[in-house]
């Protein structure tokens, strides 16, 4: 009998502020990093499993500090019995009464759990050889509800919903899988968009980006409205007009700051606004949607658990579902959230702008395709060029489409060389 | 000049799970601990600010570690600048940008902020030789103002109208300063009703509480409705039909689950029906409020923040708003969320059900009734009888009524001894 035998962590940061890669309205300076987990085992199959919170540098190690807080719940685990009951493991962890009071299910100590049970994903899909996506996409839908907690869901989405919505897609799942191996998954790219960039380096950004085959870009705003509004006219010159072009403010604004600034770049044909004001305003961004519409408000990037998405959702206050893989509680409760948009039929386009969210989230866009929402209807990844080749599996992205990675575990492996290079002091 | 030379932490715990004192359904065996916070200047005059985060055990020590992380942002400071520009070192804290990440504005890194601003207010009530009820209360409303962040509550409360609110109470701040030093401020107990309690000792403390004046005591309900009923039964038979009850569920049920249960409760009578559901739910406490009118929900003592708050407050989703003093960034959140309450006419009843927070949460409230809301209807304070021994200015309750503590400070220091004592190895 295998067990878990050690949780060892590390405090990776990469000084991405000495670029301006990852600047925005409301994070001028950001060192993408990770408070990084690894799950040791005594199976002898030199497996590991291999999880992270994405940060952006100070702080990192408090984050750190909340991996190690889990300890006690991971080490002297039977492998086998923690791997085939990975709801009943979630459940352990974000009900641990304790550590729960630090939240609840949110911030720091949620993060922190997250990073965990998908180091736990991470070294079931490299023991049963297969990519994540595909390991999740092959569970039948009575597996896939016993992942979710409904535990406060259960006024918009109960367990036997979510039975339905996997049964209807199941029929499908083969085609859907070829189609992916075959055409990949959309992306859109935010590298032309950050706000430290100067017009110039955003127009030949633009300019690559259209070239590189993407159909959509993001630029950052919410600053200078002037400046706003001087960067669309270049992005849209350059791009042409057939380009979707997003905006992201980072939650610069209060409600009336965003009607009124949305109002001033409506003309450049915004195909959607993201996070206008606090991750927290549910009512606040439905009072923005009511507002800007037909525009997309998009957010979902710092929404601490299902509970915030459920409302958005219920309020209308979202038309795009930006989930972030490792803000919530990891591989779980990003299930719990597809199978709420999907039950709202709000697509999901995972955020990814930081240091390994692209080769994470692209297992859970793709599981949501092969196996739940069925569609690649205005669904699209994220990119951001930077960063990749500190994985084990970086992603394939050709044309403005990610391809599907074939390589067993979750995508979340950092190379060990890296780790060594980055860790902070 | 006198600056900032140290900050020092503690990892606080004490062993309430021995005997069930705080137990409820969702918290079967806490620990009341605390991530505890000095701040040490070279000023020469012996004096201190201590703050700190209230939690039930374990991950105190993650607590701990982001208050650690503060350190660069209060270390070396000037002392007299920095407490006389509250508002703006709050507004450092919430917004470094790359600790906000790990929110924002929730969880640890948030709570740890709150501690940290407090022990600021601590060291300068002492400086300054008053109670922090009483030299908040002494401010102007534009002082007061000052401290507050209102990004994200423009759609609700304006600058203009905390400032109008605080003005209209300004004529009326002597007299209600003496009718408090004279009567004192309501309480109402806790102390009978923790779940892990049998019913002997239930009745027994049921009919102390009303011995001892108050005309308030809370039970927790909500694991196991039959058991529920009968100590409601025993609760209301000893207190008799005058004295208000109301039931806490600590976040235990479901939209549906509450309403079933509530419907249950009725007929004994209920003051109110605390934390229902989840903290992050506005809208599911919002159908639940509509559907056991007119029994009052409570919520607020798990609410992250004031765009929380807020929310709360614009969706008619309470209608007591249970402020935890050391979840929301300290003083100034505080009394961000004290101004949204008087602008919706709501009471606020603080959340005091731990260690340290009966001290810490009293001069919230004495400050709000002389200086904001002005009035103590249906406002009380809750109050738990363990624990207090430990501090260097316990609370002074007599028959049911909080006593305006007269020491310099904000009610946070604890003494040396205690903190040697139960430190956590």
């Amino acid at each position: 009998m295998a067990r878990i035998i050690a949780l060892q962590t590390h405090d990776v940061r990469f000084p991405t502020s000495m670029t301006l890669d990852g600047s925005d309205a409301m994070n001028p300076d950001p060192d993408y990093s990770a408070a990084y987990l690894r799950l040791l085992t005594d199976a002898g199959d030199g497996l590991e499993g291999h999880g992270f919170v994405f940060t952006i540098g100070r702080g990192n190690d408090v984050q750190v500090a909340a991996l190690r807080a889990l300890e006690g719940h991971l080490v002297g685990r039977d492998v086998e019995r923690t791997l085939a009951d990975l709801g009943g493991m979630w459940h352990e962890l974000v009900h641990d009464s304790q550590l729960r009071w630090l939240g609840p299910e949110k911030g720091i100590m949620h993060m922190a759990i997250g990073a965990a049970v998908t180091a736990l994903w991470d070294l079931r899909a490299k023991r049963e050889g297969k990519p994540l996506w595909r390991l999740l996409a092959s569970l039948t839908p009575e597996e896939i509800v016993d992942l979710v907690d409904f535990r406060y869901l259960t006024d918009a989405l109960t367990r036997d919903e979510a039975l339905e919505i996997l049964r209807a897609a199941r029929p499908g799942r083969a085609e859907r899988e070829k189609q992916l191996l075959a055409r990949g998954f959309p992306a859109y790219t935010t590298t032309p968009g950050w706000l430290g960039y100067d017009d110039g380096k955003l127009a030949r950004l633009c300019r690559e980006a259209v070239a590189d085959g993407f159909t959509q870009i993001k630029l950052k705003v919410g600053a200078d409205l002037e400046a706003d509004i001087r960067r669309l006219g270049i992005a849209r010159e350059v791009c042409g007009p057939d380009i979707r072009i997003a905006v992201d403010a980072n939650q610069r604004w209060d409600v009336g700051d965003a009607i009124r600034w949305m109002e001033a770049l409506r003309p450049f044909g915004i195909a959607w606004i993201e996070e206008p004001t606090s991750p927290d305003d549910v009512l606040g961004h439905a009072a923005i949607a009511r507002a800007v519409a037909p525009i997309p408000v998009a957010t979902g990037e710092h929404a601490a658990n299902r509970v915030l998405f459920k409302q958005f959702l219920q309020a209308g206050a979202l038309s795009v579902l930006q989930l972030d893989a490792t803000r919530v509680a990891g591989v779980n409760e990003n299930i719990a959230i597809l199978l709420l948009a999907a039950k709202f039929g709000v697509p999901v386009c995972p955020h990814a702008g930081g240091v390994g969210l692209c080769e994470a989230v692209q297992h859970l866009s793709m599981f949501d395709y092969v196996a739940v929402s069925g569609s690649t209807d205005n669904r699209m990844i994220e990119y951001v060029d930077h960063l990749h080749e500190h994985f084990v599996t970086p992603v394939e992205v050709h044309k403005g489409r990610y391809f599907p990675p074939g390589a067993p575990g979750a995508g979340t492996e950092m190379l060990a060389a890296s780790i060594a290079e980055y860790t902070h002091v």
